[in-house]
């Protein structure tokens, strides 16, 4: 039997998750009859190379928009808002990696392998987690079913590309000019300089909230994903540190049950999605220049916390652009096809 | 009437703790008779410019350490086992900065400011805490005072100066080879790569153990600064990042009572040796770049835990070399002047 192929648009097509996506479709061997990348005015009639074929991008009319099955957005959260619901009601589901849509109720925050089944009441569009909420699901979701979470609390070093294309551009000319002793240009794309330097801010700060717009979307976001009630605590402090690729988390974990640094380690072992790398002493941990570009999280320096006998510490590293976007969606994109679960489910 | 002055050693004069040990006793005035630069065989002979003089130095022997009246040692744990007892032998009291003496039940371990009035019962030897454990004192001390510690979490982010010289010249030549596109050379001081990447493993892990020694250092210090009983917890995760200077924490502090974070901002706002930097919206947080070559620690980001009802979150920055190890250490050597506490006191 031939299996059905779908028409799929990528939207933000030439943005750095958008590179991603198009990859990870060609990858994971994604059942696409066409692929169809849509960019901003700006790239109409840019070309763009998948596997073997260059893909001219369109800009997204309602012409344009026509006869897409499954759209994968990760263009801006305003182009989202605005042509997310356009694309629905032009026959497509929309997977949608801005925060625009995470958090409505009637949309479904899907990390897949963890939540998968949300997936299926959908009506029209499904958003993907922030990219830190996604590396840390993976490690927390096989522990919270295990022996139920009672409270967390995350610190993170998060690397630029999270932020696009240009942000790897400033902290790599930063640290030229560092190198070089010479002076360096204002910032553009972050407040402070980012080279050889951390800044405890990951966007913005809105309204004289005292945790950044980051922060508040992973604790947020952890508690939707995982069903948790109010009772578990959730604690963010997100940092970006002069890192090119790879989101690096230092995790304190407390459970209701009791839950053995071993126990820990057998369990995520056995879960998909994710590679214990845990011998320390041979220097065998996670660490972001490994995390770039596999679709794994990789978790170590699993160890009990030696102020709690409920809590372990962990450190996880993804690839915040791979599992962290672009592998997510087109995972979630597979749940579709696979289930069936295409059309408004809800 | 002429202020007392002092014959000053300085072992481990050569190196970045060295170094910085010796701007810091110009820069404070201390008031030394005489400055005594003391360096490995490898330095013999050198020259090391202090203020407007070239000072020679001088390899320790029986005969070199004779008439030094305090000894502030910044060389390595080994050759502080050696010579400190016998500067000590020889009259001196020595200021060790190594992590030898630290936790000797009759050594005091001594952040100036926090727990001065430890240094007046000496048997010739004081230490100076890890640059981790120093910069974290000086918040956490007014908040243990004002409403007491019950439960501790850390995640670092820490400079490789720290480490020493050959550590900045590992991230920069690192950091140059990536930037032009070439090969990066096996790394030397850190057992991976460090420019563009997180080590979660600062110092080494021994005997089997799940924490570093640098861990288990912050963990042990930080309970015999502050006569923290094992009610308290205290959890570190140390992390290394690619930052020259200025070593960066995240915090987790629950305390016995309630302490709100404007309390809290007032509180460390009083206090010696603290610099708030807590206006988030506009940009203004503590960051390794302005740490560098200061001497109070940065704290801001200043915030309820939003999962625990008397857990704050907090931001701290500190220079590694400067407050971190050679200001205390020369805040310490002035409590001894200022005190009369030279001689041995136990």
């Amino acid at each position: 039997m031939a299996r059905r192929e779908y028409r799929v648009g990528v939207l933000g097509a030439t943005g750095a998750v958008g590179t991603s996506i198009l990859e990870v479709l060609g990858s994971r061997d994604f059942p696409a009859a066409e692929i169809v990348p849509f960019a901003s005015e700006r790239s109409a009639g840019k070309s763009i190379e998948v596997g073997d074929s260059l893909l001219k991008c369109r800009v997204p009319s309602p012409e344009s928009i026509q006869g897409i099955e499954i759209l994968i957005s990760s263009a801006g959260g305003s182009v989202s808002a605005e042509w997310a619901p356009k694309f629905v009601e032009a026959g497509a589901v929309v997977i949608d990696n801005t925060s625009y849509w995470r958090m409505y109720d009637e949309v479904p925050l899907v990390v897949a392998g963890v939540n998968s089944e949300a997936a299926e009441h959908h009506r029209g569009i499904i958003a993907n987690p922030n990219c830190t909420t996604m590396v840390m699901m993976m490690a927390l979701a096989p522990i919270h079913r295990a022996a139920g979470l009672e409270r967390l609390i995350l610190s993170s070093y998060q690397a630029v590309s999270g932020t696009g294309q240009r942000a790897i551009e400033e902290l790599r000319a930063q640290s030229a000019a560092i190198l070089a002793g010479e002076e360096v240009a204002a910032p553009d794309v972050y407040p402070h300089q980012i080279a050889f330097n951390v800044l405890p801010q990951v966007e913005s700060f809105k309204d004289g909230d005292d945790y950044t717009t980051e922060e508040r979307k992973v604790m947020a976001e952890s508690r939707k994903i995982l069903g948790l009630d109010e009772q578990v605590g959730i604690s963010a402090t997100c940092a970006r540190v002069p890192v090119v690729s790879g989101h690096s988390e230092s995790l304190n974990i407390q459970t209701t049950e009791d839950l053995s640094p071993d126990d820990c380690r057998q369990l995520l072992a056995a879960a998909e999605g994710i590679t214990v790398s845990d011998s320390p002493a041979e220097g065998i941990y996670p660490m972001a220049i490994d995390a770039a570009g596999i679709d794994e999280v990789l978790v170590g320096r699993i160890r009990r916390d030696p102020g709690h006998e409920r809590c372990l510490n962990l450190w996880l590293v993804g690839d915040n652009l791979r599992k962290g976007a672009a592998t997510n969606a087109v995972q979630v994109a597979e749940l579709l096809a696979e289930n069936g679960w295409l059309g408004n489910r809800a």
